[in-house]
């Protein structure tokens, strides 16, 4: 076990600014009180943001490297794929601009576009006995795409929501969630990652699966047994079908589930472990001084369930093997192991070779770099003791989180107590811990503005990583931007990595909290512009086909869309009627979107180009109730109407 | 009455562009065919962004003049207050950067702050009888400010609802929502200003009143009666106290309300008018060659109220003045008066020297200027025809909408059709219509990407309007930006209008649609960045204080948080129990905000520095729910938590 005493890292961290954030933090946290991180997150921004330590690119610098800004009418070469946190959606930002295109919304509302508001969404969603929505927050954290030959291939992208434990899948065609299940048996559902290959058949060269972590321990099943016994709650670690979405298997674990990797030759799962200790306070999770990366054996595992090795949990039919470990000591026959990692992780990331997870320790100044194809010699019982997969733990600055590579062989963590970002050499820190003190692991640092979190670079989690940007979400902005009152935004920060020093380019503000993205090249997205019509089986395809039908006090009234005119333009319904209001948008024209919006029925959505969609509600209100068009479509938008006349 | 035929504009046009979009979206409009605005915008597409019409500055130039580029860490010089379109939000940009720094939920659930969620968010946004909200639904497209002296004074901003007739206050010293107002009688509330004086009292030199146009004709009151008499539908204009939020009075008016403007003085109001027609298919409300824009003779309304000279509609409690042309036919007494304008405006803007009135009619190429003091000479007696009033009616550009202003005496017009912005100047243009043929008021224009609708300048809508930048909200983006599927961002386009010439130099996504907004400079603002606990009657003061309290069924949970715990760390409920948790955030330190989680239970929340809110939920499932922190606040974030145990 490393020093966490920091007193003395590889490089000459600058002492002035070390000085604030080092030894007070790390007492704090050991005596349990409340001064981590704050202490120092308070007093660092009393540190001028420029000059740096030592090595480092002035903040603000420009023009060493590339250019972060467009001219008008230039595109981005870079899609990014941002979570949204607890606005429960998911973003597309387009960069190097930092410019945010689109949000997609899944797991909560959006007014806009009529997410939970259509039939189409609530069923999408998932509603209570009365209708109404089952859910309207959420928490997502993480979200990564489906990958083809060790890249992003444009199909899908996943999302989670850590409060309900749910899934969301986003189409990449479209940009729209059409699916989402909520995963059984746990809690806290925080880590994602999809698999880039079959483990077993080489056909199957694309992602198939998901892996969730789940964080909380609870009783099993959780519900009001050993609510007093948390030596018996427990977690477990989940893979869901990336085509049904369906929930394939669960792995009954020790200790709990922080995030998730997968590896390139599709073997293996990995998830971080932070709380080994199963404690259920703060100074409980932190009282171990290691903490675990679990490594999931997923033939074996498949094979397992195959072979009905498992059981199941309460009223949930998921098969369940078991991956604690007990039962999982023989490696020749062991689903899952344990490697023993740097104190607390949060996180861990997968090298763009294929050859390494890294796992940081957050309250170790450390990170530890396991070699997968000793995992897999351990799994064949070539290795006595998994730990031997460690080929490096090194110490790279305080309150490491996340890593981001560049496909040259470098490694940039997040220190989130430091607030930098390091780049380090993996090769260089493998020597390093091999004996070799000579190897100088740790190439540069840069001070980023405030406590960072997730870090990603341009194609960093593809085996083409291209080593350009890199774009680091920071917890804190305090005096970044412009004041607006008590909640802050946070700061997305994008760093020019193409030469041996980062140069800091730009700070971006972001609606509170994205956590996790990814960065890829343009060229692997080509989404579709407009939809087709085809697509809707309720879709009234002309404007002869609108009209209202009546089935006792059950009315559907179906209307088309085209610029400036609704079809019918009005409609005769009475108070007490359940109406369903079904709507077509027949224009053709990239863009040409509309609304539709009923005054006082909370009725609002949109069509896009061939879109269908519809809402169904009960006619509680006589009165005439103007339905006009939301979204601007035309010089005669706001003439756009048709009249809902509700008869008492 | 102008030729509207458009085949000679004062300046020369680009002809290429020109051919695209002029003769023949005009001549389907006349038709009352479909062609009108999409057949040009898909055109105009195909039309290179560069180089553009003679007098234009090429798209694309930079470093004509000012830079919109900050350094990372450098601040905006510009608060940008934007509306937030469906997604029912007031949003805070900083410019020139054009960076989103913060959405301030008004009318529709927020997932993060708990707007929805939290008992005090209920309270504001108004809620069923069985507790759920009213609306989930909105359309905001106005935003403006409070003014003292004739500048921004920092208190109060406002912003409508369309859908359901809603208007919201945000106080600017927190950034928050604290009140919403329904408005009685009217439907489609579109328009909004706030006065800027006190007509009377020359000591309330500050906002006490805002206006509000309601755009729907509807039976009134609207309860079923008239459904199929629309010659009998009405409009009203509605005064909201800026205080209280409550409605003082409202003004029946012959034809609708489209948007609203208030003089420097105190003494007028207006709103522009499409459908003096009171037509209720789009082409009976471009049947008449001619509109109007309505003043409001603010002292005589509130004096005819004093003098018990109103109505009342239905339910509702508010004194209704007659504005009608019938009634108000004798200046010296009128109430109203009505402008003719050009046909189907959209919008009405007062200049920054408090002179004149811009009506800009949307399907006639003109501008109507109107002389604010003749217009006080009418009500006076001392102009026998009120169209005396217009000192200018000049042809600008297809499709004009809305205008800024630059404090030099030009003025700035998006040109929907054309795609464009023109800067013509307001003296020279009423000298031109005196006679003075030689008089050049066309001074510039610019393309736009594309199809612009509002258009705002630095400290346009104030007596200080400074002549820097200039943002124009173009509703459709098409080619600008990366595709993301069908729903295309809108584009808000950032221009310097320092120089003579305009200059476009950035281009930037919003989430659709944000209408309109206000630019002003930063220094006008000092937002708090932490709340006081004293401000709120419930706040839990102490970790000691925390704790449950049972009474019979009904629980409340008192909960601090102090980085990284939560005080109490468990608590237990029953199955069966009301519970009302009060979280107060202990931290003081700005920007550090926790949020709180229920899982399954939909809770979501934050509490930033010092403040206090509850939620209250019914307990139905039996278990162990971690309750965790959401916002990133600690080192030990993942580990802040606490357990509510329910018991079955």
């Amino acid at each position: 076990m490393k020093d966490t005493s920091l007193i003395h890292l590889q490089d000459s961290a600058d002492p002035a600014r070390r000085r604030f954030i080092g030894s007070a933090a790390l007492t704090g946290l050991a005596g349990a009180g409340l001064s981590l991180g704050l202490s120092g997150c308070q007093q660092d921004t009393k540190t001028p943001a420029t000059p740096a330590a030592p090595g480092t690119a002035g903040a603000g610098a420009h023009g060493a490297g590339q250019n972060p800004h467009l001219k008008p009418g230039e595109l981005d070469t870079y899609y990014g794929l941002w979570s949204g946190g607890h606005t429960g959606d998911f973003r597309v930002l387009g960069l190097p601009s930092g410019r945010e295109l689109h949000r997609v919304p899944c797991f909560n509302p959006d007014a806009l576009v009529g997410w939970g508001i259509t039939n189409e969404s609530k069923a999408i969603m998932g509603t209570k006995a009365d209708g109404s929505l089952r859910y309207t927050v959420a928490d997502t954290h993480h979200t990564h795409a489906s990958y083809k030959d060790g890249n992003y291939d444009g199909r899908y992208a996943w999302i989670n929501d850590k409060i309900n434990s749910r899934i969301a899948r986003i189409r990449l065609d479209y940009f729209i969630c059409d699916k989402i299940t909520q995963l059984p048996n746990v809690q806290g559902f925080h880590g994602i990652f999809p698999d880039k290959r079959d483990p077993v058949d080489p056909a199957i060269n694309y992602t198939t699966r998901v892996f969730c972590g789940a964080e909380f321990h609870v009783p099993l099943p959780n519900d009001g047994r050993d609510l007093d016994s948390p030596e018996k709650y427990r977690s477990l670690f989940t893979c869901v079908d990336a085509e049904t979405m369906e929930v394939r298997w669960q792995v009954l674990i020790d200790g709990n589930c922080d995030l998730a990797a997968s590896s390139y030759d599709g073997k293996l799962a990995a998830t971080n472990q932070y709380n080994t200790e199963g404690g259920y306070h703060y100074e409980d999770m932190m009282s171990a001084e290691r903490d675990a990366c679990l490594f999931f054996n997923i033939a074996r595992i498949e094979q397992a369930v195959k072979d009905g090795k498992f059981t199941r949990i309460g009223q949930s039919a998921v098969p369940v093997v078991d991956g604690t470990r007990a039962s999982n000591a023989d490696p020749k026959t062991a689903l899952v192991g344990y490697v023993s990692v740097s104190k607390n992780p949060h996180g861990v990331n997968a090298t763009p070779d294929g050859k390494y997870f890294i796992c940081a320790g957050k309250l170790s100044p450390t990170a530890t770099v396991i070699d997968l194809g000793r995992v897999l010699e351990w799994f064949d019982g070539r290795i006595d003791d998994i730990d031997k997969t460690i080929v490096a733990e090194v110490e790279i600055g305080l309150g490491p989180l996340h890593t981001a590579f560049d496909g040259r062989g470098n490694a940039y963590t997040t220190l989130f107590l430091d607030s930098q970002i390091v780049k380090w050499n993996v090769d260089a820190a493998i020597r390093f811990h091999g004996g070799d003190t000579t190897a100088q692991y740790v190439v540069d640092r840069l001070d980023v503005h405030y406590q960072p979190g997730h870090i990603n670079a341009s194609q960093s989690e593809t085996m083409f990583a291209d080593g350009k940007w890199l774009a680091v979400g920071c917890k804190f902005s305090k005096d970044r931007f412009l004041p607006v009152g008590p909640l802050h935004a946070e700061t997305e920060q994008l760093v020019d990595i193409s030469g041996e020093k980062m140069v800091l380019v730009a700070d971006h503000p972001v609606r509170p909290e994205p956590h996790d993205f990814i960065i890829f090249k343009r060229e692997l997205l080509q989404p579709k512009q407009v939809y087709s019509i085809d697509d809707f089986p309720n879709a009234v395809k002309s404007p002869k086909d609108a009209g209202v039908v009546r089935e006792g006090k059950t009315v559907t009234v179906r209307i088309t869309s085209m610029a400036p005119a609704f079809e019918p333009r009005e409609f005769r319904v009475k108070v007490g009627d359940e109406v369903t209001v079904i709507l077509t948008n027949l224009d053709k024209i990239e863009d040409l979107t509309h609304g539709f919006a009923i005054p006082n029925y909370n009725v609002n959505f949109i069509v896009s180009p061939q879109e269908t969609k519809s809402v169904t509600f009960k006619v509680d209100q006589p009165g005439v109730f103007w339905c006009y068009c939301t979204h601007f479509c035309h010089a005669l938008h706001l003439e756009m109407r048709s009249r809902m006349i509700v008869e008492a």
